[in-house]
């Protein structure tokens, strides 16, 4: 009797072991799914050049073709549609390996949907802004604000208003960049409406833009890439 | 009582032609989803450049940087994910509008998974063959084939086998390339498994690129770029 309890009691923390080894790899799978593999594996099988100006972000930065936009060879996309905080903070080691000459990072706004508490996306985006400054001093980054939300994207629908988040957290990242040095761009001012939407002139869904959007985000951050 | 058989009638065929009228805009509807807008509002939006050298298609090439990747400001993505040939037809006019030097083209994969028959799949390139060819004469067509799929992409799980249709439009692209003087590129041969699967070092889902199969893709085209 006494060796059978003893099995039980081993096989139920074998059990345990296992379940908890198993845990980790599928919250991973969770955060990083196969379109994000997907942009990880191109993006570090492309080459590497000088003076490369990077855009990096979630869906809103990666639907733009900024190479193009600036027609510019050296401004490169390093968005990732559905990308968190977390996620970016996973793949900087390819952002920074080429020393690039700037950095515009947006990112955050996928962190709220998933119901992330602000504090978490804050302290995650002054993370990946130190990693890169301290991996590649030189390199210019520019933070660039989160962009105002409308109720037409659905995903917000049943949440708290995420509108007050967004204004707090991009309080935050003008706050920090003040305090090391770094460009805060402001871009949710040009994006929202008295009350405090994003504005349907630059969206179709409530979160993504359209070309007139990209066009007003040109038109903000083109002194900086010049 | 006769009156009331003929009100019932009449109500029946209103009713009909009501549903028949809804149809179009909700097919539309399905056609052209936000991203599609995003993408082609954008795409628009973007200044037309001598000798551009365009991929067109659906997420497989909306998916990678093509001007990074051949390090070629010329090279431009005109990808959208989850677009159909009817969507491409649709948005041809831009596609053209600058008199491109070369168009590299694949689409289809979505309209067999939407239940297409390969009929009108192969019908439709064609068409956009055909614009093109009209509208631009000089433009050099690369009519790419379909990749192969493998059983990870679960959107062909419960449908019939889509790798022989795959390979009979494939069949008829190049027959129509060669009728027609185009350049044909077998991108299967090049991805497919011995049992007619998409190999899985290129893929991470059964049907999208990993960096490792575009840089096989890069390998196969990269000699009609430069």
């Amino acid at each position: 009797m006494r060796y059978q309890k003893q099995s039980i009691i081993l096989a139920a923390a074998l059990m345990v072991f296992v379940s908890l080894s198993c845990q980790e790899p599928y919250e991973e799978e969770n955060i990083f799914y196969p379109y994000w593999h997907q942009r990880v594996s191109l993006f570090k099988m492309l080459p590497n050049s000088e003076n490369e100006i990077i855009f990096l972000g979630d869906s809103i930065t990666d639907g733009c073709n900024w190479g193009e936009m600036f027609q510019d060879k050296r401004v490169i996309n390093r968005g990732i549609s559905g990308d968190l905080t977390s996620g970016v903070l996973h793949r900087l080691d390819e952002v920074v390996e080429s020393k690039p000459l700037k950095i515009f990072l947006m990112i955050g706004i996928n962190d709220l949907a998933d119901g992330k508490i602000e504090r978490e996306v804050v302290y995650n985006i002054e993370q990946i802004v130190k990693i890169i400054h301290k991996k590649t001093p030189d390199t210019e980054i520019y933070l660039q604000s989160l962009l105002p939300v409308n109720k037409d994207y659905t995903i917000f629908e049943n949440h708290v208003n995420k509108t007050e988040q967004i204004i707090r957290i991009n309080r935050a990242l003008k706050n920090f960049s003040n305090a090391n040095d770094i460009t805060y761009v402001d871009l949710y001012s040009l994006f929202v409406t008295k009350d405090q939407k994003l504005n349907p002139d630059y969206t179709n869904d409530g979160l993504h833009l359209t070309g007139a959007g990209y066009l007003v985000w040109k038109s903000a951050v083109e002194k900086y890439i010049n």
